[in-house]
């Protein structure tokens, strides 16, 4: 039996980005459960779960975009947290993101490295 | 004897880009002259000469940027050569793109693969 | 008698917005109480007071604008509740919002779905 | 038999654009054929083939949305033309775009009414 | 007898913009003729016509925001002519423009120059 | 002997923002302070150090940049402060942010205001 979307995006972002993933579904359940399921089912279900590139490169490109546009934080902490769960060093997460300055400018970069340094303090024991 | 930033990111541009870096210091300098020192000193003698991150995700995050904003079309496609250089293959690079619709939106993501479809077509002999 | 562009923009913004037109233009009347005038008169008395357009179609095109951009949280509020004054539903509202995740991404679309939720809370008795 | 997310995506945008969305598929069929599928299942398989908002005010939303970011000039002409198709009159398509000077301001409103004058004088015999 | 806001707009554009003004007048006039009154009564008649900066500080700031945000190339040209009416040098122009690398980024700063490079060219008898 | 890079950055940015520089260098200390040195060296030490331009006309470039992109509030807030510091009276940066709204649409001005108002609000003895 085929695995539907909707299975394949909850296992996938299960894996990415933990109990990140179940939190969004259910902040949403009462207002917009189907916006729910459609980001389960697309950025996950479909372009997470394709092959052709791994997910280190992935957490990579997401965590560029969102220091660039600067107008997401709460979804750019998320993604500092998968992109450690993938197997990105807290090392190569701040290249990324000071590599912002050149493409965005200085305070997108600042904005993305203390997002980092919240998320990274919030993960020592 | 200490290479110097301007050296060091001059052969930084050159391994990363072949001629787009000469190409763009060429256009700047009869109006800007300081800045395309600028463009070689600071985005690669410092940031793309840092170790810590290779050059593939590198491009992979400049490519993520710079799809996500939208307003800097001639550099996307510079950087799409760029990504092509360092080992990015076409597939890789139409994975990052792609993932763009789901933090920019589908017109990004559309016009960044349109970017891709001219950088590859020259590219063909 | 003919009406002044600011009469009409007070008795616009009340129509749609309530007390909050009142209290934007209180909270600049000590530092720019010349931009609370042409906030007044530019978007209400003359844009928002056209014919042409519905007002529940302009508050749809506002809040579009307003999640896409991402940038400007307190004013999308504002104009969640003036959809509901003017007559849009709270189902129509989260479609609006929800499709913004095809023209500026799945974060921006999220973060107006929280701004309706706390809006549509504030005005459950 | 259930109708799929493709078919009635194609259904949708044929009803929307007419042949635009067939193009585009068209010119992605050599680069990036899933993503010419996903963006007939995601846009309008799941999103402009909900019910809870009419297509007119869908497309008011998305010239808004457009014209605001001002970075996807090529849709925001196929979505000018769109809202022509489901009953959006030149007008109400210019109150829209003239709207989003408040909000985006007057270069992005007047970028968008000279993308909306090129649109209609293409259709006018 | 009172000079009106669309008397003192006009005077205003041409003394900042020469000919621009009555040009992007005349190609709104058979679509959005009230949008073109609009463009000189508010940002002309109102905001540039405001005492308390002097017009070379009023282009610095113009040029700037066109620069950082990337999507107005029009625009920003008209308003690069504009800065040199006004006794703005070329010098300080790409001062301006240069300093957006920081803010918005390389490329900004990049498409920027372009534009300045153009301009100035036209100029040059 | 000649100053480097980051001494001429530190001079020029304690003269812009007095104690702002030196707070986020020890922001940045723990987590990248590679990038606090960047920050000292190129905006400050390259760009702001620049003759050419003076520093009055530079904050106001500044400022005008990062309220039209309304993605850094604290950053705008540092350099209404840094406005202030160089010369530029509460009323000049006003008018800076006013005519914003022309340029990215009223609710960046609207924002850009309540931080300048926060600001002039700390100063007041």
């Amino acid at each position: 039996m085929k695995e539907t979307r909707y299975d394949r995006g909850l296992r996938k972002i299960s894996e990415i980005d933990g109990k990140a993933g179940e939190q969004v579904v259910e902040s949403l359940s009462d207002i917009a459960p189907d916006f729910a399921r459609y980001l389960i089912e697309f950025p996950f279900g479909d372009i997470y779960s394709r092959p052709g590139l791994d997910l280190k490169s992935r957490e990579i490109a997401t965590i560029s975009a969102l220091t660039a546009l600067g107008n997401a934080q709460p979804q750019l902490k998320v993604h500092i947290r998968a992109a450690l769960n993938v197997g990105c060093s807290e090392g190569e997460i701040l290249e990324v993101i000071m590599q912002m300055a050149v493409y965005a400018g200085f305070p997108a970069a600042l904005n993305g490295l203390f997002a980092a340094k919240e998320v990274f303090a919030e993960d020592t024991p």
